[in-house]
């Protein structure tokens, strides 16, 4: 089967023409092509949270599916354009700022191009629309079956962004806010190869956020609470959430993307109880 | 012709990831299906507000579509999740919390099956996130043309969730406002059939609102009356409404979901107005 | 190959069932039709901004697209409903209150039918929801290859919106600002060609809003200047566009649609200078 599925991820919101232009440019290149929208409300520029939500949701589409991502706030400057090709399958069209970088590493780099032949960009080309006039024609013509090559040569140092790591210190595990979903969910960068032994569900654990202290139960899903109550659960995406059963955690304790947050995780890791 | 088409009624939004990762399990599963949006924005939890949104559109899709809803604070507790097949052909995919019963009861039960077989769900299937894990799959499938029998066995004690009817009360007719649209228009659960002959075109009707008793003519459409001015009509829906030319009635009569209505509609119900 | 493609814009926002009632009602009369959102928020009522953004992304869709715009503050008032068949050979369809008017002589009038063939309407049609059951079919039945004299008789006198055009004033280019996107960037009637030989990248150039003078480097893309700095460029549709590097400048400079910008251009087209 050829490839005909186009993902689309932008920070250009709903209320303005871009996306339809991508659209459209798309569809006139490849009138068969599907086109799935994974969000256009990644906050303005934000390339590190435009770069996790792509990573995130890679793993459930089809293997040949070609993602286009724009958070391009370098667009017409001296930023490249590239194709990553992944061993996984799938295809990644965009900007060479970092945005591409998690999902390229979550599918395995099998080979990346620089975006350099005209002769497929929409003409004339706009110098500040790169989604509408290179992008979206690429993305296209992969669907018709063109090898990633014809666009331009292959390079070796693409953009890297490095979504950062908790960190163990002393008993405590220190991590970071790295998303607040539409819920009020606190996303953390913990995920639960960190927490296994450390922590079982039907513990309180003890979560400084922000120097607030907090004590919440770790439970499997957000109804083991009452309403209205907080609670850290493994997520469905495999990160230390915490939340609050129909509310808003990141209302109540006032938490924001970049936030840090420490989880007591009592002496395991911990070399300093030991002496 | 093979089922093919599923809408989607969730209140995850549009910024964060969920949504896109129903899709991608759906097409993985069947490349040719079509998917479309009914709203990701029913307020958060806010299980009757989706299913009167979800029971209002099933009469504009073909047949045999498939609809999908989750509003779900419920996940990963007992609830069930369920299929209910529909005399008019479409069938419901959802928890088993009400959200899918006045979209049942309009297109007539036939069957109703819980879902549990696991051989059809998303594998490792999460806690917290059945709208991608299970309800996804399971739609997906079904636009495969599996019998809904395939997923579980049949049950007939569906939750059920009313929506709450008017009722006469002396000379007067009590209702509720079941939704206000983002034009600002106030909808409520009084339907045509309770005003036939009680109410005229280009007749003043006195309202009570959250004890504040407003005049308005009532009018067949929006623009029978001044721009900024007041009105009431029957909507396209068959729903009396409150609106404003070209304004928010909502905003300006401060009325909110939930709200009491009054109608003063005279004597004809009027049981107490015959003594 | 016939005509399967038709885009939506309208004032719905997402929230409400309106714009699933169109694609249900669309899909059920052909079900293999492509839908492609361009906006549903076009600020409430707006009719002239709708008309502006339809007109904007026209030329990036297939030529045989079918574009249904439904702005329609007079529905089930006198407004006619319309169909326009364009020399560029897309179609419009839509209240004929000005909305399609810019698109249509974008494309190049060819034909204009006013709907008035109920045989294609959603029975029983509303009053108030043409969209649903009027456009929509109409839409749907287009794309099965249905000549438009079919939904009705021509007409010669579509109702016209003019998009306001700069002006010369002495050594001034008086423009309007008729958008301002997700992003901030303001967006005036001041197109290139008003701009040639008079104004060069690189150049500062002097404005004039809303009675404020700013001085602005006038440069190709976004990033030339330091992030958070003002500037102004050409954008990707042609318009002068005053913004801020990574920020917004309408927040920064107070600006709304229909506010008045001045550009001072020096003394080529001044009459009054050489006196």
């Amino acid at each position: 089967m050829s490839l005909k599925l186009v993902t689309l991820l932008t920070d250009f919101g709903h209320r303005d023409p871009y996306v339809a232009c991508l659209k459209g440019v798309m569809l006139s290149i490849n009138p068969n092509l599907k086109i799935v929208d994974i969000t256009h409300e990644v906050p303005k520029f934000n390339i590190r949270y435009g770069a996790l939500i792509l990573k995130n949701v890679v793993a459930f589409f089809p293997p040949q599916t070609i993602h286009m991502a724009v958070v391009d706030p370098g667009v017409g400057s001296g930023r490249r354009a590239i194709i990553v090709e992944t061993e996984k399958g799938y295809f990644l069209v965009g900007p060479d700022n970092g945005l591409l970088y998690p999902a390229a590493i979550e599918g395995g780099i099998k080979k990346v191009v620089e975006i350099t032949n005209e002769d497929y960009f929409l003409k004339p080309a706009s110098i500040t629309f790169a989604g509408r006039d290179v992008f979206a024609p690429v993305a296209a013509y992969l669907t018709l079956g063109m090898p990633i090559t014809r666009f331009g040569s292959e390079i070796d140092d693409m953009e890297k962004l490095l979504i950062p790591v908790p960190k163990f210190k002393g008993g405590n595990l220190e991590g970071e806010v790295i998303a607040i979903d539409s819920f009020g969910n606190i996303i953390t960068n913990i995920t639960q190869s960190y927490l296994i032994k450390k922590l079982k569900v039907g513990n309180m654990i003890s979560v400084n956020l922000k120097g607030k202290e907090v004590s919440l139960p770790f439970v499997k899903t957000y109804s083991d609470v009452p309403k209205g109550n907080l609670l850290a659960l493994i997520d469905s995406f495999g990160y230390f959430e915490i939340s609050i059963n129909m509310g808003s955690a990141a209302d109540l304790l006032k938490v924001e993307v970049g936030d840090k947050i420490t989880l007591a995780l009592g002496g395991e890791n911990n070399d300093s109880n030991r002496r």
